[in-house]
């Protein structure tokens, strides 16, 4: 595990990433409610806010608008991704090496693992090579620990996000990414699996300022380190505002009450 | 992304490629109409016409072919096909490297994606292994993007035209080729979604003068970067007709009527 | 694509190809009427007629025969082969590299490939790899282009046959061998469909001399530039009648008539 | 094979390897009745004391624990690992090379082999993979030797445990780790079948003291060399006061009422 | 082919192959009659027999105990092998490779081959990498020639077995191990197929000496250069016995009669 308190990921241990993949993941459908989201330089623009610590974007975006960003925005490279157009079991192949990734000026590199799927096998092999690969170029590994497959009967049970968790533990993850788990206490569970590994919260849909406001303190409050959040930042109107908020309860430790 | 405004296969920074891989896609039924289009040599002289910015071929045609023509055409390699005898999932296989095409002497490179196919995970690491090499070579990379596979109920759709259109910026290439969305409104949404990416507009089977032409104007206007174009060129009697007219819509901003 | 008129293994621009493949594809069956024929050295000495531009082996068999016969014998390895034991989809596995190939002397290199079977992309890459390998040796590439699998009703239709050969243009190949397509009007359009590449016929099964020769005489009329025979020679009692009578044929310009 | 007597990971030629995998192979149930053993610092703590010859980790724990502990306890790198989220045929990923291993300080390597499940044959090749590698580094291999799959009917037969142990011997373990057999007698056979290659017994689901003492006292008797215990200590409120008792048995040759 | 007769494995041309990987392929059972035969060490001994031209075992074994034996025992390591615990299509991977063959002392190697057998492919592509690497090292192939797989409904069959000994001659094998045809006509059948290539027979399940020696003396007399054995000697009493019966029909041109 790398120490990235001193890495420009991190401000006062914590995280706040950005996550800009869903052109990839997800395609139109994300960018229906507010249009300029679909322009990657528009968002450029939204993680140059001090709350944002790193923004994960894939190859072709961070090679295209990045340059110009370069020095107000921290980059972090998602090695991995696929479309939503195939059905069979959950897997995500590599799109950008690391030597790329570092070539382009990654800060970070972020891979998603889905433990539980037929074909997990597969992706721990390709973790395995992302992970020793950043070692030589000292870039911090995110994994977006995700649980999937006809196995995984309930991803947001306590258990199974704590199991995704420690798998990113395990296999050397630097920070990982997991579902909010409901509640401080269970978020609790999960850091206590943990170990010396950052878990930071997923942001997930959209949802109202307190709502998600709230889960992220609890996140903090059990001992997590942020979170990794894109369509509750770029989906609202004037991410600014809550893009303040989040950085209040991330990094300055405030309460929900105290943000809004 | 490459800049390639100044490169060889753009004119005004919009693209004419013609297209020349159906002995390999689809085999001798593209050449019946007019049989001397079988003949690489008649469509790489074809290609000489000032509007044509790229001639886009396979490997062994290219090899055998472009050495004679070098002077008066850019050659755009492709670097994958497959035949249409087999039946399975669609997948295309990769029948030349980068390092060969740049060998040859390609001006640029192409590969065909299927997203949607339960393969697109092979393809998705392939195209990750042309992209990084071709930018070894400065060669831009222009993606067939067509989606397909049993998931995909419809590929004329707007979204999911645009949806391929995004994964070819999600994942590095410098210019997409996709369907004609129907509209021009259609078109533009596929361009907003693929941010500083060029689009192009695929030709597909053979149409009347003023309705291909309508089209690859709705295409430009809609702030598309040109088109690749087939059977529309090959399988008139008198390419040179058809490419006349194509160059005053792609090239001098002419109106259909302007060049009917 | 080479220019192969003045390699060993053609003359006056023609080939003929005796083809020994057949104790890996077919096993002692194809060896019971002439037992000697199962012996390589006395198919080596059948190699050294006049009229036989090159011996195709499979591996094994180049290392071990030909270093005695390499003064009268161009040796053209057979790259890839399976038995006739097994029964899934059509492949056909490399069992010797080019490198090695070239080590062992060879003049030449072949790779069946079977287009229409789901494998087909398998082995178009490694035929990628074979072709490739072989420009850096200088050596021609002769693909054994047959159709085959499910979905390839009839594998002897004209626009199949024609289709096969094209495959072999396009990716690469010096040569292709097909079968004959029943006329020298079929023949006539599979030659056009091939471009500058040299089409061949393949012998297949043993035929009466006026049969096999007519076959034969209707491909070189039509424009190809040969043939790859095995059975049709080494099941013969005396194979240097045919093959002088294939010499006048193929390399002299001579009709049926004039030869029998 | 190594002679590993003198290696570090050894006492007396005898073997305790502390497994502590089982946040990866398991999850958090395993850690639910003494939840500060999910706390790997918890564990390289009892892995100090002198009866661990080695503590046997994965890959992200190691390299994020043990530094600290580097002069206190030995590293058994596991190589391979898998979730319990997935279902289909037993397999087990290489998720750490060789080399990475030896990178952060590992004194041996560990890799899980379930002969009998239809992937069996991936898993002898990545076995020989790390086999070589290993022996570049002068690292003993301790060959986790589980029998899975649907043809293994009953994994705690005195035969199938003497074959699982026998393949360790024959593909080039230094130790293999194997399920208790049930009697003294029965670990004879295993021990007999494998050579000169050491066996351990595995420590399995938590048990009393006494019973699982003489099990181990079986094994030492039978000529194995020790065990790999995990959950039978740090499942235990006070993991030294077995640790003490095995000493005795594995180490000091004292009896189990000897030891209680 | 290699011209192994002045090579260390044969002796006047013939072989005599000791094969004793039985405790990988069969496990346990095949050393439940005689014991200490599932000692190696109880093996290398007899294979000091002047008969035995070459031990064949695995790679663990190999370098466990030929050490001790190098000046006595000539080494045939085994490459792949495989356990019978499972059930799919055969298949058997390699667990070794040449170079780390050749660096353990190696006086040659041998490679299963499961010609037949749906994966047939993967194992011609597998026996390539083994010959061609075998030839930098210098050391002889040995190919066990065993058609299995559902499609090969009797592998007694003489053109089965013909069949599978000439593969090994066109893959580039130096001697093929087939099973006994079943009378000396048979094997001569076999033995003409094969060319130059020798040809053994191997040894098969445990018979009286008079049978045994009697298949021995049908091979050699049809051609044949010896035999592979395994189960025939160590699971005899006392193995020196038909060591020396096999030395005489082997090496010695003597009957069956005049040995016994």
């Amino acid at each position: 595990m790398l120490d990235i308190d001193d890495s420009p990921i991190t401000r006062n241990g914590n995280l706040l990433i950005l996550a800009y993949d869903h052109g990839l993941e997800h395609g139109p459908v994300d960018f229906e409610d507010v249009p300029e989201s679909a322009d990657p330089e528009h968002v450029f623009k939204v993680a140059q806010h001090d709350a944002v610590t790193a923004l994960a974007v894939q190859k072709g975006v961070a090679e295209t608008y990045y340059p110009e960003y370069e020095d107000d925005v921290n980059l972090l490279v998602k090695l991995n991704g696929t479309s939503n157009l195939w059905q069979t079991e959950p897997y995500s192949p590599k799109n950008c090496t690391v030597e790329y990734a570092a070539e382009i000026g990654a800060d970070a590199v972020g891979y998603t693992m889905y433990a539980g799927s037929n074909r997990e096998g597969e992706m721990f092999e390709e973790f395995r090579e992302v992970q020793e690969e950043a070692r030589k170029y000292d870039l911090p590994v995110i994994m977006w620990a995700y649980p999937r497959g006809q196995p995984v009967k309930n991803d947001k049970k306590t258990d199974t996000i704590a199991y995704a968790s420690r798998i990113g533990l395990e296999l050397g993850a630097d920070v990982a990414k997991v579902k909010y788990a409901g509640s401080q206490d269970a978020m609790e569970e999960v850091v206590d699996l943990s170990g010396r590994m950052k878990v930071v919260m997923s942001g997930g849909s959209k949802k109202s300022d307190r709502a998600f406001l709230s889960d992220v303190h609890d996140t903090v409050s059990a001992g997590g380190h942020g979170l990794a959040v894109g369509r509750n930042v770029f989906q609202r109107e004037e991410p600014s505002g809550i893009l303040g908020k989040l950085e209040g309860v991330v990094f300055e430790g405030k309460g929900v009450d105290g943000v809004l």
